[in-house]
């Protein structure tokens, strides 16, 4: 559970509410849906109109990670990784058989099926490194629909405040209404800046950093599946994949 | 056909037509000629300035990717690699020979001529590798003309404002003027900073993610070919070309 | 001849005197020599400061390329390869000796020459990217001048508008000059945002395209020389030159 | 002691609280919770909410380093390496036996001994590089979490000047209230870019170049060490250490 | 010298000085010590802050580049070199001995040493390589102390600006002084954005320039001994050095 994604999000809303109660406009006053239907909807069509259907819809599953990442234990990929070594050392590579088709990852799965295969090391890298690559380049591209609407939304604050302020000068005539229609209309800047730097902005970040981890988490499991392949000694092996762990 | 591509140019106009209604300004107010003539006649003409000619009209006629990207089998060119890989087994490379000719993708068909010339996978690779660089450089530069429309529409919107505004200080004196010429001054932002946002960077995004799936499927045929001029076994050619697909 | 580049220019213009006559400003109003002085002589003197002198006076030089590019002749250059890779078969690379001598872009004929010279082609691929690289840094350092121009530009419009604004702020008691004196102020942000956008920017970008034009150009030419000092088959190469258009 | 860190400090306080009291509001008018509520609050759950628990600890942890970053010592690593390098010419790699076991530094000690069990040179570049890069990542985390925190604050500092002028906006009735309602409004905008400027993205580049000056030493080292693997000359070794020196 | 660089700053003065009275504000008008402590001291604050003191004080030295960057000679150098290979030729490496020993360059000096020495080509280039890299990383990062003054000046015009208008509001019923405070809180602008476009930034570029040129002609150096290394013809190695000469 990632306790930090919820106290971030908690602080946030304290930082936003307190904040318009501690300066005295209370909280009603960042209600608004002329601007809510302006910088949210106008985020979301921006979003729509640049993203594939399939990449956006994987954005949106990968929200979960906020508060769960994808499970990586790296201390017992390595264990499991030296521990293969040794009985491919001991009984060959088809000694592995058994251990390729329990593996669940499908990621590792087809990598021990290579290995099993008896495909030289320089064959399975290529082969992983294509599929590793291709996974990182849909995750990314999901995480980065965030990214993008923490881009477009606070221009949208800008159209919102500005149509404000122009309905505000329309009816200069009226001075009772200028103040409270210069401060509704400042309330899509707030929608704007505070959706793309206190949600969009972080969350792109942190489901990046995710994708970042998973990728050297595969890129350590490739090198410890060559390293098999090449024959190389356990105890090698062993050294080389615990610098993955700090 | 691209539905999102549908669902955001939609969405977009009911953000701002929405949005100006439901500030209270209607629709009337996002009018202003002058504010036309600014934003979308200077955006032009940066676009025109900087482009070459050829690049200028390609990005015109990328626009319809927006609606339908160019079709890209991936799941299709495997299988057809897959099976050329096992001919090639069987009869040699001149057994591709009447398949090299009924290809109709130019880029394919380029690479099997190739093959069954007899030149040597690295040749091969070379060779194709120039073609999709240089494809892949058309493309983007097309996809980013509607990128710097999205940089120079902003500038031009703030342009169009300070003129707005320059007119109603000329006029001071009649305060009845005021209110209604600032609101006309502002249209242009919304032009600049809508056109921009919900048009041109989201449209260039799009596009550049076309281009960048086309490269990967191109890619994919490289390494599939050479893979079959090395002689390799089609199982693992299978097995590689898999890992492009999620 | 670029008619892009004189579409775009004319357009320009139109938009920004256009502008400001559909907006009630009227041409005159776009005239204020202070704001000349503060934006023009400013961005001239970050350029000069920035840049070294040879650098400034090539890429004044460069200034022409908006309206004819460096004339490059893709096909013309492919073929004149594909007869040097065919005499070069028949006749041996001293065959080449009388067409070197003939060549008259100095690239291409120190290439040919070292061709002629007899020396590797791994060899040739060497000096020959040491030239293209200088060269293109050179192209590229001088088409940069107008970028910094165009950065430059906006935040020295800022300066005089602030300027303009402060010379209003202190006679504030004459209200009769103080639309004019904001109008005033304002012009400066025009040149600012108006020369790097609709002027620096695009120019610059525009030379961009047509240093890397150039620098595709010379890579074909290399690839061309050196296949030709491989001894490579000539279908081959027109093959691969030939992926260098599109 | 990184004196120029204090300097730094110190004069930033001088900046902000001096420039308050020369252009006449006094210290006091600098401080404001509401603002504070929002920037601090809202920056720090921004930051919250993108980063790993162990990368913003870690982070923290990094903030002594900008009084006295962790003790490299370049010099007195090459006269030990090339030492080394001239027991192992002596006495074989065994000989470096009893000095790996008394080296503290982790990363070295790793190194040496893999260096004393004989491991072939391109292994331990391979073995160490990969502790190197997941070491300079993690440091590198680190050290952004202060980048993203200068980040958002200028944001946070903008939400909190509208969020101020909102409340005034609401009473506008009341003038004698609407000067030091604007002034307290921009208290926000103080804290965001002083936060920022003065402190987040300053603390983040330090740390950064402490991390690359770590970097590069341990690359130091990891010449240093494969270079006695494969037998190297002492006198080159040193020559070639010698160039990290400036 | 560098006449640009002094032409350069002189138009920078013309156009503050002069765009200030042109504007009629007078020259007068744009000193202000509180925005000078605000800007400059904090300006220097995030400087010193960020930067180490080696590297803080190595870009203070680098300023009379602006007037005359150190002096390379590429043409002298080729000379040389060419020379040098052609006595290598005759005389074998040894025969370098006392030229090597006059060199004052340290740089090359310790080229030539290596190469008196009968270092390996493929070694020289390595430290060689190493030498240049950390010669250019130093150099580089002093540039940057300018660069980094230039991005923070303009944020902390913006404060000193803020903290100007902040005292305005509070004297808002003075409204003889409101014109003249406004003016004066604008100066603090026109210091950050003038200092960092008129010097800061325009004076990193130079020295950046200066510092690739550096490394160009290195570069050159290392190209030439490695290549006397190889004992290449003293014709072809002229052939590539030439092409570092436009």
């Amino acid at each position: 559970m990632d306790f930090l994604s919820i106290a971030g999000l908690t602080l946030a809303l304290v930082a936003i509410l307190g904040g318009s109660i501690a300066k005295g406009s209370g909280v009603g006053a960042l209600w608004n849906p002329a601007a809510f239907l302006i910088v949210v909807v106008g985020t979301v069509a921006a979003a729509l109109l640049q993203a594939q259907i399939k990449v956006f819809i994987h954005g949106m599953q990968m929200l979960p990670w906020l508060f769960k990442a994808p499970g990586i234990d790296t201390e017992a990929a390595i264990e499991k990784l030296v521990n293969l070594s040794q009985i491919a050392r001991k009984e060959g590579l088809l000694g592995l058989e058994t251990l390729a088709e329990q593996e669940t990852d499908p990621f590792s799965s087809k990598g021990l099926q290579l290995l099993v295969d008896g495909t030289e090391a320089e064959a399975i890298r290529n082969i992983l490194e294509v599929d590793l690559g291709v996974k990182e380049q849909f995750d990314l591209a999901g995480a980065k629909i965030f990214e993008s609407m923490g881009i477009y939304a606070p221009t949208l604050g800008i159209i919102g405040a500005v149509m404000g302020l122009m309905a505000v000068m329309q009816n200069l005539n009226d001075p009772e209404k200028l103040g409270p229609g210069i401060a509704a209309a400042f309330v899509a800047t707030i929608y704007g800046i505070g959706a793309a730097n206190l949600f969009f902005l972080p969350v792109s970040n942190k489901l990046k950093t995710a994708v970042h981890g998973q990728t050297a988490y595969r890129e350590m499991i490739i090198d410890g599946i060559t390293a098999i392949a090449e024959g190389e000694n356990p105890r090698n092996i062993e050294s080389k994949l615990r610098g993955y762990i700090l």
